[in-house]
This record gives structure tokens, C-alpha cells and sequence, in this order.
């Protein structure tokens, strides 16, 4: 027998162990052992206020006072908490019945130069809870439905004008589709293509793993100072091929000319997708910009991007710019329905880009980022280390001497510094056509503006004790 | 060769087929094609501002004039417009050269009775953005990384303080994983427990697709007045038994104590795991109110919960209670990181459970809904149709004569009434010891305020055209 009290502004959920008569015996005693019951089981958190005696009263059915006498006995038993005004609490619950395994707090580097963040202590947040009660004031209801599998039609409206104007993307709000970043996006694309697909031997373990969590094979292709080696595809069944032509990850170089053009071709030839991740596109700091290679072919190159480098990492924003006719094929690949993306998020972030504020804070950090690339630089001079992915995103590689990567992390962990290996981002199949080499992979973008500085001294010194 | 000028507050990205040289001859001609292009091409869509002269030409590197005589020549061509002080914009993209496929505008009802969605007309707008302003206000930066996989704490909180109270929940933050509603819920957990997966042989077919999407099978079990016949779990090897105890769907009863603790005693003799559906567990009438069969036995049963009927289905936020054997499995289903939950609106949701503005939000809208569920019945009365799930939830099914459902649903189509047949629900596995039925459910929960008579109205017009 239980009972469900709706009572003063909170709800109370009683398991009551027979039913209650109004003005029947033993219903106080019937109320004190559910009281206690649910303080003692743990299901009553401490601190958690229980519903003023009039109110509980009311929806019980039952007298006022019983319930009063009930509180009283419970506080007297050193259960419940109470004073006048504060109402009534639960003050203990020590006996927790259900232990749980800590999962313990993650350690947090001292100096966080890891790549996948952007130095977030800059989101604009006034701007985006500015955009946030336009969005949600401006809204009809049926945004609050579920909706169009694509996304938010204001979104893709917004991203649209956007993408064509800044990377010269050719979309149109019809073939955007929103998702929960690129991760997300890839995961979809690889269910709705099937496999295999290949990657860039070097490149993010996370796609990786996101393909191979839908049962679909990842195939390397090599990497140069070119990008990635295209004519590699040739060699392979691939249905789609996953690059990063803007700017490669980790090496930092941007798809020649002649090899954005091959890769089209090998598309059109093999009835092939590309799909493009432009993860920080918008991030170039030379007059040597790099359009979007969808610009060349829209019909065999998905676009990918998403708010991770731009604004937040946090707020699970991506899209894809679509061939119109894989539109359908990824829906129903995504479930058939707008399953994941938070509408009132996309309508903030349809605000944000349409009202400037996003191009204002892009421009805002490129000088920032810039400026950070250009002290890093200075700093790295005095060291024996190559350095490439200059002109462009968030992140630089640093090539050691071989061998010395598994010392440079030890030092770093040491150090307290947060960074990637470059063995990591090695697809396990690339062959020995791959040449291997050592590095470490460090985001200048990562660190707050007041922790840049230290964490560039750290990581000085790193580079120096490997040298001595 | 490509360009990349940032200028004014926008970006704008331009395709130049030559090197430009500051002072060189044929830049205005480059800078006309490139535009003219851009333009023609549907790239820059019309509407699109493009930056003033004189920050475009500082970031070419060219003079002012050349940029402004370039966008005369395009005004004078028809391609832009300009006006003194508005700047100059695209004014035509009519030759837009990516066909894409109208998918068309989705029929709206006139009559929104379908289930799955709360009176969304009623989201308290006000007090969400009051929440969302004090949680990013007071968010640590951290709070915008990707963090504990699980979702963040301050939700993980909250959320175990209120499932305990509300529902009879015995969880922790510890063992609590947000995620993107209960159709995701449902997603991780058919991974992450392999199949088959018992279901109720009539409920929500979204959840057989969701189980079906991972390559998971399903099996139903029989539905009776008592809930769903959890005997019949013995004759499968099913690894979990997806359930809706507090208010079966469609069929509106709860499931019987004596099956409450049948089916927790299936689970802790085969090791399986029950998945507690609680999809509207806050919205009962009576006084008989069912508690979560997750507090009987924590170490075995999943609770799933969300806030699709309390708040909205667009926020894409739900929740999983699950026994503390099962959170690692779990999370690595999910992509081993938070990869899908927008990490504000979770501290959003923190936040408006905390200060109480959710039990407001719910004890608000359960009466509403209780008086529209009297007014419904009273216009139901002179109809001979059997009716259940009174004391609960948004939606009631309306049972028909053998036969009459295909008609029912013809004419509620001709009224202009959005609605669910019985049908649907059906597993199609259900074998025939499960009886058929003919009937309709309709929810009086999904109706703005202003709405709702209106459409009591028409589907009283449609039961008594099929009764005439």
C-alpha cells in the first residue's frame, strides 16, 4: 500500500505498509514507519524538506495533528530536523543501503595543453543567454514538439548563410542536418554507408572507435606533407573516405590543390563519399585560407563541423551538410526521428549566429589563438624539435627524435601536463608504408588566457630536460 | 587560390583564381569573378551582408577603391545591392544550381491528440531561463569541457534527491547516467545488455525500433487488466524485461504487487535486469499511487525517466537509475564519453529541480490535466466505448467494437484529429494468446489550454459517426 502525497510545493512518495482510514486507528503509527522507513532506507536524502503537516494532512486524508505527531516522533528519534519557519528535514541518513563503488574524481593536469577544447573560460556567456531569451521568447510552441529529424528549421536557415558565406560550403537548409557533434555525425554516416571507410593513418582514435562501435572496418590511408595521400583509396573498398582537408590532425598541413580535385574524382568515379571534418576551419592565421573541397563537388562530399572548436566542446553541436540525395539515408540511420539535439539549443545557437555574435567571437579568439601561437613559437625556439601546423587551428605537432616520445610523456605526466602522443592518433592497421615517427601533439587553444603562460613554461621545461 | 578575408564583424570566403599582388594589375577583375561567382553559384545566399570595403581591402591587402569599384561593377550587374549606410548585400541567387528534393511541410493536425507530448504551450518559459541564466552564470569553466560521462554532478544531484522523494527511488548520484531521453536510454541498454529484450506485447513501437536499431531482438510478453503477465518471462531467455509498471501504455492499469515482486524475483533467479519504464509517473489522480518497483530492488531494476512528459520532448534530457554493477557497462555502450547531452541544459535542469520550480511545474500541470481528464469523460459518457487508464497519465484508451478501429481512424483522419490506433502498439510477434483489440488512444495532455475543447468536440463528431 502506498501513498502519494501532494503536499505545499513538493511532492512526497510514502510507502505506507496498510491503507489509512480517516480518523481509523494506528494511522499515526502507519505514517511514522513510512517516514522512517524512507529516511533509513537512504530513499530520503539528508537535508531533503519534507511537506508542511497541514498540506501532507489534506492529501492523507487524515488530521492535521496526526501528521504533526507523526514529524514530532521522528525528530524526537533523531530522524527528522525542524524549527520554526525552516519546516521539517530529514537530518540523518547515515545508514545508506546502497554502497556504490567510487568511481573516484578524475585527476586534473596542472596545465591543460590537450588537444579537443577550445580555451573555453572565453564562451561568451552573456551573448549566448542573450541569444538563449530571444530564442526561447521568440519560440512557438511546436518547437517544444518533437520536430523535423533535420534539426530546427532557424538552424539550418542560419547555418546555411553561414557555411556558404565563410567556408564556402554550397548547402542549402534542406540537406542540414543537426546532430550531437561530429562524433555523432560520424557514427551515423558510418551505419548509413556501411564499410569499409577509410581514415587518415593519423588522425582522431575517437572516429575511429565511433566507427568500429557500429560494426563498420576502418581502413588507413598514408599521410604527407600534402595531406592525406589520396591516390591511397585506390587501393581500397572504401564507401566513403573521412578526411581532414582544411587542416589535418595532427600534422597541421591542408590537402594540396591537385589531391582536393583526386579525391573528388576518385568520388564521382566510385560512387564514393567524402566526408570532410572542418573541426576548425574558421581557425586560420595567414592569407592562404582553405575553402571547404564540398565547395567543389556537393553531390560526393559530406560537410561536417560543429560548435566544439568555436564556442564549447560541451554544448553536443554539430552538423552536416548534405548530398541531397543521402538526406533520407542518414535520417533513418539516425533513428528516424530529432533524437538528440535539444531544440531550445538550437534555436540559441540559430539566434547566435543570425544577430553576428558568432562571427564577433570567432574573430574575437583568432587574435587570440594567434597571439598564443606567436609566444609558443618564441618560446620553442631554443629547442631541436620540428614544428608543424602553424597557420592554422588550435593545435601544434612536435616531432622528437625517435625513440623519445614515451620519455617526453613521462616528463610531462610529471610536470603535470596534459597532451597528446602521437602514437595514439596511429591507426593500429597502418603498414609500414606509414613512416612512424615520435611527437606530441599540444593545444595552445586549451588553457585559460591566465594559465598560457605557465603552461607553456612547463612545457618548456619538459623540452628541456629531454635535451640534457 | 583561395582567400580569406575577415572583415567588418563577418567572414567572408573568397574563390580567387589567381595570387592577388597589392598594387598588381587585374585585382578588381579577380575580385569581380570571385564575388560573381560566389553569387551565381548559390554559395552566398541572398540576403547574405557582405563586409564594408574598406576591412575586406585591408585584409586582401589591396586598396579601398579596388574593392568598392569591384562591388559597383556587381551592383551595376544586379548581383548585389547597396544602399548608403545599409551596406552592400546579395540580392540575387536565383540561379541556385543545388536541386534539392522538397520534402514538404508535415500535415498538422487541426486536432492534436496524438500521444507522446505534455500541453507544451504550458513550459514555463520564464522560470526555464531564470535557471538557465543562474546555471551558466555560476557554471565553472570546466563545466563547458567534456566531462564525467556520466552527465554532471549538480544534475546527478538533484535528480537522486527527487527521484527518492517523488517515486520511491533508491539510487546516488553515483549510479545515476543522464542521456538524451528514454529512446536513447533504451538504445544503451539493448548494447549494452544483448538481447532478447522482453517487451509489453502492445506498448510504444519506438522503443521495438530503438531495440531492433542496435540488432537487438525483442519479445513480447502478454498485457492483461493486471499489467503485463510477467509469468510469461519464464518461457524466454530474455537478458531484461522492458516495462511500464506505474501506468501501463497504452492500456493505463499498473502492474499488480504480486507481479511487482513476481517480476523482481524473475530478475534476481536469471540474473536479468528489469527496465522500469516511468514515463509519467508524476501524474496521478487518485489516491492509490504507485511507487518505482526500482525501490524494491535496486540491484536489479534499470529506472528510466525523462523529461519529455513533465517539461517537453524538444529538451532531449533523460535519466537512468541503475544498479551499481551496471553503470561501466553501460557508459561504455554510450561511447565511453558524455557524447550526447548538452552539458547547460543539464545544469539548467540542476538547477530548476533544486529551487523547486519542477515540483511547481508538475503539481501545476497535474491539475490541469485531472480537470481535462473529467471534462473528457463527461463528453465520452453517451458513447459506447470501454475506456481505461483514468487514474494516470496524458492519455486514455478508447476500446472499440471488433473491427471498428480501421473506421475510427479514417474518420478521426477526415476531422482533422491527430491520434494513435491500437493497432500500432501491437508487437508483431505478439502470438494469438495475446487478444486482439480494436481501439484508439488519444491523449488530453497534448492540447494547448485553448485547444483542448475544440478537439473533445471533434472526437466526439467522430464516435458518433461510427455509432450512426
Amino acid at each position: 500500500m502506498t501513498s502519494w502525497a501532494n503536499s505545499g510545493q513538493r511532492d512526497l512518495h510514502l510507502d505506507l505498509r496498510a491503507a489509512i482510514t480517516p480518523g481509523g486507528r494506528g494511522t499515526r503509527e502507519l505514517l511514522i514507519t513510512a517516514l522512517r522507513d524512507a529516511v533509513r532506507s537512504g530513499r530520503l536524502a539528508t537535508g531533503t524538506t519534507l511537506p508542511p503537516s497541514r498540506t501532507l494532512a489534506t492529501d492523507l486524508g487524515v488530521a492535521r495533528n496526526t501528521v504533526a505527531e507523526a514529524y514530532a516522533e521522528l525528530v524526537a528519534e533523531g530522524w527528522l530536523g525542524s524549527r520554526q519557519g525552516a519546516g521539517t528535514w530529514v537530518v540523518d541518513a547515515a545508514a545508506n543501503p546502497l554502497p556504490t563503488r567510487s568511481r573516484g574524481t578524475p585527476v586534473v593536469a596542472t596545465h591543460n595543453l590537450m588537444p579537443g577544447s577550445p580555451d573555453v573560460s572565453a564562451f561568451p556567456r552573456a551573448a549566448w543567454l542573450t541569444s538563449a531569451r530571444r530564442a526561447l521568447s521568440a519560440a512557438p510552441d511546436e518547437a517544444l514538439r518533437m520536430g523535423d529529424p533535420r534539426g530546427r528549421v532557424e538552424l539550418r536557415e542560419a547555418l546555411s548563410e553561414y557555411l556558404g558565406r565563410v567556408r564556402g560550403v554550397r548547402t542549402s537548409p534542406e540537406t542540414i542536418v543537426v546532430c550531437a557533434g561530429t562524433r555523432h555525425a560520424v557514427e551515423i554516416l558510418a551505419k548509413a554507408l556501411g564499410g569499409p571507410i577509410a581514415v587518415e593513418a593519423y588522425g582522431l582514435f575517437l572516429f575511429r572507435e565511433a566507427i568500429a562501435g557500429v560494426s563498420v572496418a576502418s581502413t588507413p590511408i598514408g599521410v604527407d606533407e600534402q595531406g592525406a595521400i589520396v591516390a591511397d583509396l585506390d587501393r581500397t573498398t572504401a564507401s566513403a573516405a573521412l578526411l581532414t582537408p582544411a587542416h589535418h590532425f595532427p600534422h597541421g598541413g591542408h590537402l594540396h590543390p591537385t589531391r582536393r580535385k583526386a579525391v573528388v574524382d576518385w568520388a564521382q568515379r566510385t560512387g564514393g563519399y567524402v566526408l570532410e571534418d572542418d573541426y576548425d576551419g574558421e581557425f586560420r592565421y595567414d592569407r592562404q585560407p582553405v575553402g571547404a573541397v564540398q565547395g567543389l563537388a556537393p553531390d560526393c562530399v559530406v560537410y561536417l563541423g560543429s560548435a566544439s572548436k568555436s564556442l564549447s566542446p560541451a554544448l553536443r553541436l554539430g552538423w552536416m551538410a548534405l548530398p541531397d540525395s543521402l538526406v533520407d539515408r542518414v535520417l533513418a540511420a539516425a533513428g528516424g526521428q530529432q533524437f538528440y539535439v535539444d531544440a531550445l539549443a538550437q534555436l540559441t545557437m540559430a539566434d547566435f549566429i543570425s544577430n553576428g555574435s558568432y562571427d564577433k567571437h570567432i574573430r574575437r579568439m583568432r587574435l587570440v589563438y594567434r597571439r598564443r601561437r606567436d609566444r609558443l613559437l618564441e618560446a620553442l625556439r631554443p629547442f631541436d624539435v620540428g614544428i608543424s601546423g602553424l597557420s592554422a587551428g588550435l593545435h601544434l605537432l612536435l616531432t622528437l627524435p625517435a625513440g623519445a616520445e614515451p620519455e617526453a610523456m613521462r616528463r610531462a605526466g610529471e610536470a603535470g601536463i596534459a597532451l597528446s602522443g602521437l602514437g595514439l592518433l596511429r591507426h593500429p592497421d597502418a603498414g609500414p608504408d606509414v613512416p612512424a615517427g615520435d611527437g606530441i601533439v599540444i593545444s595552445f587553444g586549451t588553457p585559460s588566457e591566465s594559465a598560457f603562460a605557465a603552461a607553456v613554461d612547463a612545457l618548456c621545461g619538459v623540452l628541456d630536460g629531454l635535451q640534457h
